[in-house]
């Protein structure tokens, strides 16, 4: 395919995105398939000819669009959103245009500055303190994961170099296979199954932190299994809090836990993966609080604030430290090294480029799991120039709104229960009565496909979640959903009450 | 922005990168930016109020092109290729408007599904061994990765989970930090940066296994080390073989290396990362015999396969192995569960859904570090069908050709030397002549911006890497780069003779 092909070809690629999006309604949120549908309907193996764009362009739909699990439905509620916008969109095809892999300052100088310009722009919009920020001097700032999986491990394996190094500087006599064993992680009951796999990865201990009635982490807690923990001779250097839980987006208590903390010198990192993009509303920025008291802080524009995945926005207080310089008189005297990026910084010649050490540049490759990286800030630029800070604090807004439309509905029926305080655009609701009884309500909404949504567990109960996802989805939609439950409830109601007699 | 001005803009951005790609050649191969340039042209924070998509366009020449690396400039010659092709920006488009984000099967089954079919396809191409492939039968099989770094983590901390279990069995009065602390991975001193980076985030000691005179590990050198280790109480336990090392491309002999790591117990990863795509060309293929000795197998479509950034193709021979079942009796007996995925499964509820213990389907985010994933088999899918195989393996040969075009003109010019054999499309040569030499001469080719390439250390060489890259290279871009780095090194040794007399 030549450049003359891909104008053609690219255009009704346009249009077929463009109606996709538009009429993704008609579609079924969720598809008829069965494990396995897809490999019939291809052949064994890739051809050795080339085959032409119409033939793969009307395989689109014959193959592929009967499997798609439709994210952007306005019947979507499921897991969280994954953010879409028209802005996103052609954002990505200029990163794929441009195609360049900024690993380092010299592999694209502009795929590194915009992105630290850009994490500076988002930083301020959540109103972060100053020195998560870069700011003019070039020092500190955030950088785009992939995910908050990522961020959360690259947040733990800086904060156990970090005490690795500060354990051995005291107790030169521990190996670190030995500080290692006793190395302790913490997050909450409710934490994301990524912060128990980050210390997996990273091969330390874990302890889930008992969260409260209303799913939170209070200080309290942290502070009664902490000192349990150093009793025992073990040496807690990590926690994360999380603001929005995934099962019902609770909050823990920044203000509790921040201090306790600094004071045990325990890295705190904030995982706000999805509630994050809220924080651009200043009515909910309170939610926030205590951000002043941790070591790193991440969310997912990806999520909610209408930047097609992936970017995942992470910052850390620690970025830069002063560390004395053992080389060149010509540089700096203090060269600016962060524990986040010492945590695994290495220098082949063939990635080094003239201005690494000047104090001036950022490598991000330095600061994230793989090596290469697409030009993903540009995603950021023109969302955040295309809709302005107020178009985006109305789709979240909007999105806020629906969610307390819906929790309203529910409330009005008797026979329905609100399982967690609905905070931001996620309700979790269930069925007076068993868990049996709820987790066949879902399956029967997960079998007519009208709508999507997923479970989780609160403690003992088997609950549904309902989380407002899709940039389209209005007040209309709820409404529908709602209905639909309501009329799928009835019908459940009605069977089995027959059926489960005894229950 | 609706759907009806994303049709205009996203028709104007076809246009737009048709544009840059057609006339990429025109463009000054390597930026003439300065660190920080981008910030004062940008504002300090975001808009309040929407910007036009106007407004944003013309930013793209103004504020982002001069400081980018065209790395698909005919005239890009560092590092490795990053691939590019208009089949690939297509699917990449679609893959932007479908955004959903496959983290398991239900998540999206075509996202899943499509995925295990192309990596099976891909396997075929490079003509794995059966028992690296998926098959009709959905055991085994390949997953897209991010990068090489991910594969060699995701390796290396499978066969760490797999030989801590192996131990603790064997050695129950044994804690896991006292095996982790005498667990060693290993990898040439040519292996890239990313092993040893592996190797830090994994906790585990790793040590370099001397290369010979070409660069290459022998057998007799990795058993070397063994022995050492096993009886100084390490244990080995995870082995990094390059196919095709970052330096120079040089080659580790597997049928030496496998059967040690068989018989030691050793983990065998194989790196391939740009080496692996010239494997579908028959006439390269036996550079990947002694793959059938290794536990997993990477390479990277999106460096030389004309599928744009991120693809990263990886197999696990290992991927399902039985393990007996404890649960409920409707389930098979035998349920299959992955050395590599068994090392950092977990299941909150939010994230099952009722086909994922059928052992009919495959929940990728087991299989990698982020939890989300996009749907990027739509790029191999498209760039497989619409080049075939031997459009493939025409580009490949292409790039071959030219490399051995250039070495052919240094070898012609006595003052230079080829400092490694060219087996595929790396040159690696340089001045014959001190290190300051070389450096002088890399710096002034830098300068003049005309090419772009990187240096490398080969031993305690300074050496130039001459890397074919670009999509749209030819024999005459080749032929210029070499007379510019001719006339570059004449005038040089100009002065060179006067100011460095005595050297």
């Amino acid at each position: 395919m030549d450049a003359a092909e891909f104008r053609k070809r690219g255009k009704e690629m346009v249009d077929y995105v463009a109606d996709y999006l538009e009429k993704i309604e008609k579609r079924q949120v969720f598809p008829d398939v069965e494990p396995g549908y897809l490999r019939p309907l291809i052949a064994d193996c890739a051809p050795q000819d080339p085959e032409s764009f119409e033939d793969v362009f009307k395989d689109i739909e014959k193959i592929i669009m009967p499997g798609v699990t439709h994210w952007h439905s306005p019947y979507f509620f499921a897991y969280f959103p994954a953010a879409s916008s028209f802005p996103a969109l052609l954002a990505d095809m200029l990163c794929g245009g441009i195609g360049c892999v900024g690993f380092s300052w010299a592999a694209s100088p502009a795929c590194t500055e915009l992105e630290t310009v850009m994490l500076d722009w988002l930083g301020k919009m959540v109103n972060l303190p100053e020195e998560f920020l870069a700011g003019k001097d070039g020092q500190g700032g955030g950088v785009i994961q992939g995910s908050a999986s990522e961020a959360t491990l690259i947040a733990l394996l800086a904060a156990r170099t970090k005490t690795i190094r500060q354990v051995q500087s005291e107790k030169p006599e521990l190996t670190e296979a030995e500080i290692m064993g006793r190395l302790v992680a913490y997050a909450s009951d409710q934490a994301h199954s990524s912060v128990e796999r980050a210390a997996l990865i990273g091969a330390v201990k874990i302890k889930s932190v008992p969260s409260d009635e209303a799913f939170s982490v209070c200080g309290s807690a942290l502070k009664k299994v902490l000192d349990e923990d150093k009793a025992a001779g073990l040496i807690p250097f990590f926690f994360c809090a999380t603001l929005g839980t995934t099962s019902c987006c609770s909050f823990d208590k920044l203000l509790e836990l921040g201090p306790i903390c600094n004071k045990e010198n325990i890295w705190m990192h904030i995982d706000a993966a999805y509630a994050g993009s809220a924080f651009i509303c200043p009515e909910f920025r309170h939610l926030l609080n205590g951000v002043e008291f941790a070591d790193s802080f991440n969310f997912n524009p990806h999520k909610w604030l209408l930047v097609n995945f992936d970017c995942s926005a992470m910052w850390d207080t620690l970025a830069f430290e002063p560390q004395s310089s053992h080389t060149t008189p010509s540089w700096p005297q203090v060269k600016k090294r962060s524990d986040l990026i010492g945590a695994f910084k290495l220098e082949p010649l063939y990635l080094q480029h003239h201005h690494q050490e000047s104090g001036l540049v950022t490598d991000y490759r330095h600061w994230q799991i793989p090596l290469g990286r697409r030009f993903r800030s540009l995603k950021l630029w023109f969302v955040l120039r295309m809709y302005g800070v107020k178009g985006l604090q109305e789709h979240i807004r909007k999105h806020i709104r629906l969610s307390h439309q819906f929790e309203h509905l529910v409330l009005q029926d008797e026979r329905f229960e609100i399982c967690a305080e609905v905070v931001l655009g996620l309700v979790c609701f269930r069925l007076k009565g068993s868990n049996e009884l709820n987790e066949a309500l879902l399956k029967s909404l997960n079998d007519a496909k009208k709508i999507h949504l997923v479970p989780c567990h609160l403690r003992e109960k088997f609950v549904l979640r309902f989380a407002i996802c899709s940039r389209t989805v209005e007040s209309t939609h709820i409404k529908f959903a709602w209905q639909h439950i309501s009329q799928l409830a009835t019908d459940l109601l009605k069977t089995w009450g027959q059926n489960h007699h005894q229950q």
